[in-house]
């Protein structure tokens, strides 16, 4: 838990909030305490629509055209242009004016993420890898002791650090005996530590062990994230990542299994993912300026089918009903077999799937989040082209996949996006002048909106009275604001005028993106519906909530909460995990138990295949609607949107 | 043991002998019991001089210009020319007469193959190799049940064959999902059996039982040597074998690892064992009309240095002392990564080494002939290159490799040659003329002589005082035949005149001849006699010995007890075990608890290093003479020689 740094209070209405981190933007705060601040430009300070004057207190602000000098002199600063120092009291001026309706949300950490929680708890202890680096000085050989250099070298890990019976490589033999003599029998051995055995997979000359590294690889569909880790500190030394080039083949796991059915399609995959791969490698050493020979293993989760195709594994199977993957488990890999630029030493540990919709990066996530570790009963929620859900506990786990479709990581949705430079990822509608307060990912000007930006307008509209709670238009407000309009593809809603964007036309959320987030976010609470029925429960039995997957950094949980993405829970109970594929990675890089953890947790899921449950049907148009059409289970979202329909 | 056939009774003296194969001849009859019919041509049919006539009983003899139409009337025929089909009388007249100084040897079955029993034995057990195959009939998946493919194969082999845990190359995982739908869920998985793991090796459609095979592959320093099994009958389907073609790049392992030093040296010697390999392989196929497919693994043994090139290792510090090998222990090696033209589910398991001059071959000879299992002390000497030595038993073994020289394969001797078609295999010599009576491999016409020939010559020369017992040539003796005369390297025996061979010159053994067989012989028996005495024993504790290597078929175990090589023990103790190499890789390619005990047995042993030894020098030393200068260790022979001295 992060300490609190600074305390910030917007007047006129004395909204106050805690602020957790250095230099804070403003306007980002404001819109966490629920303060309304016009902004249209996404916090690119272009539009200059966001001026509070700041009363008291320390704060770093760039000057703006947009403020006159005697504005300046008095205070008025651009709130997303200003970074919190100190303690502040900010003005919000009329013309920025607050809404009246929307309650100063309780101040909490609610929006620090889980995965940095996670670590740092995981700093607190030395790390025990898979890969261990063992520093041995061997007694040379004489006349009358002259086993074998394997031998001796066996004999000293077995007295010295109690590693009985090695296996080895062949690579390891070719090497060893001129590795020996050149360390003057004293060397580095790098043993591979499973369940069950122990390998030797490297011996080095002399002693390399303040030099050790591990790769954690996410092998997303859309985004290969890796992450390079001193595997002496746990420290992450450096994180890169790129675009999966096999998305040239295929936007969507089912495009790209029926790719790799073509000739030569599996093979192109292959190396495409494997490509993008070593670019980001090449990019981790260079950053941390770490020789790739320095990385002793590497840890990999994919969903299913990204796994089969990174090991040259025909998908075909995942696809056709029963939806059969080829293998849930995966022995060590050899990288350098792969095609990753790494020394053959490097060995591959392949996260565990639990069935075709349900991969490694959900046992990773669930790894990271430590579900299975915990007596409370945890909804872990992953969203991107697929929905995947577990809900569990340390005693047991259910899954299920909702193919809820990419519209929270922009596919169908027309001005959607990926969470990058430029997405819109947060947005108030001020429910007077129903005009929208936007902030960007890196404060520019907007380019599309990402998946936590759609959770904020479907439930801005929905509380604004845009949309009704079947996601349809009120066409009658047309007449009170220009930004509700009949477009080209029906009726919209103007989120960004033309000149406030990067594009050349206004960027607006329509009706059909809001029936397709509408069926994304009522699939996936369809599916934790039915996942809990199949054991029995209800959502008040849920005691926390982990979300996964390409939201966005600002995923507001209330909003995901009003739309029927979440069920309505305490908010403090819900944390946002980032990418817990890759902590999951991380962590089970840096701890060898981690691996037999993660392999019984993923033997513990029992995954539920909705397309055979004959409930799951009614579940999803049930959902299918703002927040659902059983509004008991919503009674805070119930309350605010009578109270918004009196208002 | 194989049965009796016939009996053969060489008058006029009575000698009766049983004869234990079919169509035996009966000029090798004669000579193993002692009968002298002279012989010139190696039992060619071209010198004539084996004329015998024969009394009684069934026989098959082709005709001979040799032979007037009188003669044959009478019937007479050339005894090498002579096949035996029933009991025997046969008169050999005064022109071939017979040596009265040598006893009728027992009739026994001492040169009966060791392999050959072992054969015989094994045959009586169903194999159960260490890759075995299942049939596997799968019940398909379901909306309900679908695991993924390796867990369904996982859980019938579990549920049927009692087999919890598998561990699965990644090649198979690659055509895993295939396999299973080509053979519509019925397919013949391959599982690999360790102590400690079983691991899929291979999954294809349908039921391949029945045609399983294993090879066994005999690394040889000259020749390799190969035999496919059929895995289910434990049946040798077919053998073949081609020299080495490393020996392009020297003779002996000290040239070879020399030449391995040398820039590309090392890849170079490799892929030429494996080119041999791949032409031996490729001849099994044919004869036994198998398909590479249909191999399941491999069995393999050479020697310290043959191995280490073999799997690419750098044998460099095998030469330097200490001595010391890269490893001992081998893990399954992929036969397709070697460079063996196999598919890459054959995996080969190497046999394991003691030390650097005591390799795989003689761990493999050790469990062929069972040293480990039996309460008998035990001499197993494998003669080729060195002297390889192991003595022991059931609760302890102790090895040793003496430099001994290739003398009994044909090195430093100049008509030395190996035991293939026209080495002189068995000779005799006549005590009154000094004539030899003399035989050769595959009864052509003379090129040089092998290990069996020279410990004959060896022997005879020492017992008609041809030669003393320092090896010096008795000159004296060259007034009586013009078989002994002084020749361009000294003095020499005419062993075939230059008419009745395959050369242009005579074939002799020469006086440096005999001091290298001396020489050879010398150090074997010395490193014996260090062994005995680094545990307290003495030869006369022996119970057995096995003789292994290259010496050809009809070793004659009292001559070479004659000359020194061997100690003087009970002769029906002695065995010869052919290329006990082979065979135990056979029985380890059949069996797969053989590899376990064939690992117990190498950690078993204890290797002595001669070199270090401080009595092994003067054990040499006392070793070159004719039998031995202790002389009280050589009873017999000390009798024998005084009989011919006196005679």
């Amino acid at each position: 838990m992060p300490e609190k740094r600074y305390t910030v209070r917007f007047e006129p209405d004395g909204v106050s909030i805690d602020v957790y981190r250095e230099a804070e933007n403003l306007l980002r705060v404001a819109m966490v305490a629920g303060v309304h601040v016009n902004a249209s430009c996404g916090g690119a300070g272009t539009c200059g629509k966001c001026k509070v004057k700041i009363l008291e207190g320390e704060y770093d602000a760039k000057p703006s055209s947009k403020l006159t000098d005697a504005e300046w002199d008095q205070g008025y600063r651009l709130a997303c242009q200003t970074q919190i120092l100190g303690d502040l009291v900010v003005e919000v001026p009329v013309e920025s004016r607050y809404e009246k309706g929307v309650l100063a949300r309780e101040a909490g950490p609610e929006h620090v993420l889980a995965a940095a929680r996670l670590g740092d708890e995981y700093h607190l202890v030395t790390p025990e890898p898979a890969v261990q680096k063992y520093y041995l000085a061997l007694p040379p050989p004489t006349d009358d002791q002259n086993v074998s250099d394997l031998g001796r070298l066996g004999q000293v890990l077995k007295r010295e650090h109690d590693i009985p019976r090695v296996s080895t490589d062949y690579h390891v033999m070719a090497g060893l005996a001129t590795a020996l003599r050149d360390g003057d029998w004293k060397v580095t051995a790098s043993v591979l530590h499973t369940h069950t055995s122990r390998r030797l997979t490297r011996v080095e000359p002399g002693d390399t062990r303040a030099r050790t590294f591990a790769l954690a690889i996410d092998i997303g569909t859309t985004t290969i994230h890796g992450a390079l880790l001193d595997a002496n500190t746990g420290e992450e030394v450096a994180r890169a990542a790129d675009y999966n080039s096999q998305v040239s083949m295929g936007e969507d796991v089912i495009t790209r299994i029926i790719a790799a059915l073509k000739p030569g399609g599996l093979e192109g995959l292959q190396k495409r993912a494997v490509k993008t791969t070593n670019g980001v490698l090449a990019e981790l050493l260079t950053k941390a300026e770490v020789d790739a020979g320095e990385i002793t293993h590497a840890v990999l989760a994919g969903n299913t089918t990204m796994t089969q195709l990174y090991l040259g594994l025909n998908p075909k199977y995942i696809r056709e009903a029963p939806y059969v993957p080829t293998a849930n488990f995966f022995p060590p890999v050899r990288l350098a077999e792969l095609g990753i630029k790494v020394p053959s030493h490097v060995l591959g540990y392949v996260m565990p799937c639990v069935a075709s919709y349900v991969g490694g990066d959900i046992t990773a996530g669930v790894l990271a989040c430590g579900i299975h570790l915990d007596s409370r009963l945890t909804l872990f929620m992953d969203v991107g082209t697929n929905g995947e859900i577990v809900i569990g506990n340390q005693d047991w786990m259910v899954s299920a996949s909702a193919s809820a479709g990419p519209a929270f990581e922009g596919g169908g949705v027309k001005f959607g996006m990926r969470a990058t430079y430029g997405a819109i990822e947060q947005v108030r509608i001020n429910r007077e002048n129903l005009e929208p307060m936007i902030l960007t990912i890196g404060q520019v000007q907007p380019k599309g909106v990402c998946g936590s930006g759609m959770i904020d307008c479907l439930a801005e509209f929905a509380e604004a009275g845009i949309v009704g709670q079947n996601g349809k238009f009120n066409q009658d407000l047309a007449s009170r604001t220009d930004r509700i309009r009949e477009g080209e593809t029906g009726w919209e809603y103007v989120l960004c005028w033309k000149d406030q964007t990067q594009l050349d036309q206004d960027l607006v959320v329509t009706e059909p993106d809001i029936d397709n987030l509408i069926r994304t976010k009522g699939s996936i609470y369809a599916a934790c519906s039915v996942l809990l029925k199949s054991v029995g429960l209800q959502f008040t039995d849920i005691e926390r909530i982990i979300l996964a997957g390409g939201f966005g950094r600002y995923i507001d949980v209330e909003k995901a909460m009003a739309i029927g993405l979440l069920p309505e829970v305490d908010p403090s109970t819900v944390s946002y995990g980032g990418n817990t594929s890759l902590t999951g990675c991380k962590l089970a890089a840096l701890y060898r138990d981690k691996i037999e953890e993660v392999e019984g947790l993923a033997t513990m899921i029992t995954n539920i295949e909705l397309s055979a449950s004959n409930i799951y049907m009614d579940e999803y148009v049930a959902a299918l609607f703002l927040p659902h059409t059983r509004m008991e289970e919503f009674p805070r979202q119930a309350e605010r949107l009578a109270a918004a329909l009196a208002g």
